[in-house]
């Protein structure tokens, strides 16, 4: 017998009815937003990475040489396919550019809870506009997903931190300080005992004092006395980005989600303005729920024209969101769903042809229905009604059909009652018990 | 600028919105009819090609070592990862297990039209009863996805076979019949010159006599002359399978779809019992659209206990499924779908709370709903929505706002007319002009 590979899954019905709602919900939210849905190659040339990154990140891709003798990856993630996309039409496409998609990517990387080799993520970015308004509706995005996905409010924070604000007040403290190296020791802040934390400060240029004040700034995330402490033109700009982003986020109405979060750096070379992360503010789980932000020099870097951007990329089917869900209690369930199960009570071409018509019938209404594909006896053809959590029953049988009915069962309630032949094909929707029972 | 991979393709939205049209179309034909999506690795060893049909497989197959040195490929077809998964939980999953899915596979193949290296296809599987009304199901739900597609009766049919009654009928010439041989020769019949044809069965043993006689016969289709010729009980019990088959297509509405073309052989070592291909009558379309059959040694053969299993796999994104439709006419239209675009006419903090507060409220109604995202003009934003194809356009503006209104716009008829904002949050569901226009 064969074995699947170690970090992949494969999902049976039940399981994949549940992580279906996910992705609907989720995709529905991008979609009313006028998101729109690409398809994207699961192959792409190596270099898409390695240019940028250096050949060691070969070692986390599932690259390979091609029989054409390319090297060859498993797309790790979607934004350079999407980068080369907008590049490749830059004038043809009308801006803002909203898309969205739902796949798996790959990693190699060692498999924990939460993370697997291969992973789904729906992508959702929005091209060319550097409007604030562009990252509100980003992360009102982000907001509704959970709202609708029935995360309360008190499940989940959007912790709202810009780039220029965290990197601006770095570098007011002097010409010493090594930025890049200050905001990666913020990024460890949670990861790290705090005299680890602060020995990366003093590394990166910043002595105690000043670290603790800026720390403290950060905590605080008093914009007013950040801007005060920076007297920059960067944090300034930076600040009333931010502010304009929340006022936003107020119209949309997801304002209360969100709370300013300065220390949440999240990543280094690829984000430019606002970045923000979802959190279990319970702590059930433990790493980012997942995140996004502004990132306006990617399409640059992909040879287009300069092309602001912003987006996030929440996993669906086995990351960390999934995880959330469950510790909140509002997975969606397991199980499989079925409006009816038309019942052959016997093997005459009269049962057969009855309920032939009538399951046909039912499927015309939009109804999920099975029949016996087996020959089987009454009480197998119930229990097998059961498993497929059938909600309604339809017995066709020879004594029903003499007296021109069937015969109609509520699962739940275990009521039944006849119908007659003559109510199908069911011009008022797919039939009750109760338009039929006294 | 980097370059997609030849073979493989990505797809802009709107060129997605029509395909995702075909994908939902397909998708719903078979959850109506209770089959349940499953979710499967898109990575998998190699041996589950390379055991049954030689390491030569390998050349068609994106394969390579990962780091873990195992030979993994990327999954050419899904039946091997399904009989894993059946034959893991062979006896808690309960029968028949009715499973489908949508995704992309890959070969390392000529590219040509209709034929990616990425190509994307929806399996639909029956596991687990050799019961004639499986396989009728499996026909009807191809025939309602091509109906529901919107294919005219004269633009499809299908065309169906049985492996038993085309190998009994060589095995019934003599024990010097290959008919293996014999079998690939008329799988071959449509590609071939008639001379070329009549020299292949002739090296898989038949004289150029017996030879026309049960080519008169196949073409012919008269299952009791077949029966007569053949005497053999293999033959029979064939005729009568498919005869109980076709029986059960009428049942379910969709015997008119098909017709009896024994010359239908569809590949050799896989399929035992029915087959049954798609065709375009009209030539349009001179490949097999999809096809499909009866295969039930393959569970057995991935090493769990004798399974039937029937199931068939349309092409749904660049396949010739996708090609039959554009012949027809019927692919669905590549454009954008919005239900309103809200404008902002003006920057003010009231026209911005209000247009966020009617997006919010269309969007809560299940519309699909786009507003400003980059500060610009009435023009250029009429323009925009122009481009996303906006059903109407509601014009938020100072004086409007002064009246306690807005505007509506159907932009099909140009027509408009100020609603009142006490309108809002609409109740009677999405605002049409119908409503307000005297």
């Amino acid at each position: 017998m064969y074995q699947g590979l170690k970090g992949f899954r494969e999902l049976y019905p039940e399981e994949m009815a549940a992580r279906r709602t996910v992705i609907d919900t989720v995709e529905g939210v991008a979609r009313r937003h006028g998101f729109r849905e690409v398809a994207t190659p699961y192959l792409e040339r190596a270099e898409m990475w390695t240019d940028k990154a250096g050949d060691e990140i070969v070692d986390e891709l599932y690259a390979f040489t091609d029989k054409g003798d390319r090297l060859v990856t498993l797309t790790p993630e979607l934004t350079p396919t999407v980068a080369r996309m907008v590049v490749e039409r830059q004038q043809a496409l009308s801006k803002p550019i909203k898309w969205y998609s739902t796949r798996p990517f790959w990693r190699y990387e060692q498999v924990q809870q939460g993370r697997f080799r291969e992973f789904y993520q729906c992508n959702v970015d929005t091209f060319g506009t550097a409007d604030p308004r562009a990252d509100a509706e980003i992360i009102a995005v982000a907001a509704e997903m959970l709202r609708e996905l029935g995360v309360p409010a008190a499940d989940f924070e959007l912790r709202i931190s810009h780039r220029d604000i965290l990197g601006g007040v770095f570098a007011a403290t002097g010409d010493g300080v090594d930025t890049e190296m200050a905001i990666r020791a913020v990024d460890r802040a949670n990861k790290v005992e705090e005299a680890e934390y602060y020995r990366l400060l003093e590394d990166a240029g910043l002595d105690r004092d000043a670290a603790e004040q800026i720390d403290g700034l950060l905590a605080a995330g008093d914009l007013e006395a950040i801007g005060a402490f920076a007297q920059s033109d960067r944090v300034d700009a930076a600040i009333e980005n931010l502010q304009a982003i929340l006022a936003e986020l107020e119209r949309l109405g997801v304002r209360d989600a969100c709370t300013i979060a300065l220390d949440t750096a999240r990543g280094l070379d690829y984000y430019t303005g606002v970045v923000f992360e979802c959190f279990d503010p319970k702590g059930r789980v433990s790493r980012s729920v997942f995140g996004g932000g502004r990132y306006d020099e990617l399409i640059e870097q992909f040879g287009g024209q300069p092309t602001p951007a912003v987006g996030f990329a929440p996993g669906v089917m086995n990351s960390t969101l999934p995880l959330l869900l469950q510790a909140v209690g509002v997975f969606p369930a397991e199980t499989l769903r079925t409006d009816y199960y038309v019942l052959s009570a016997g093997e005459s071409d009269q049962v057969r042809d009855v309920v032939g018509e009538i399951a046909g019938q039912l499927r015309a209404l939009d109804q999920v229905v099975e029949t016996d594909l087996t020959g089987r006896g009454f009480g197998s053809q119930m229990g097998y009604a059961d498993t497929i959590n059938a909600e309604r029953v339809i017995i066709v049988g020879e004594r029903d059909l003499a007296d021109g009915a069937v015969t109609l069962k509520e699962m739940a309630s275990g009521e039944q009652t006849q119908i007659p032949l003559s109510a199908f094909p069911p011009t008022e929707g797919p039939p009750t018990i109760d338009a039929y029972s006294d």
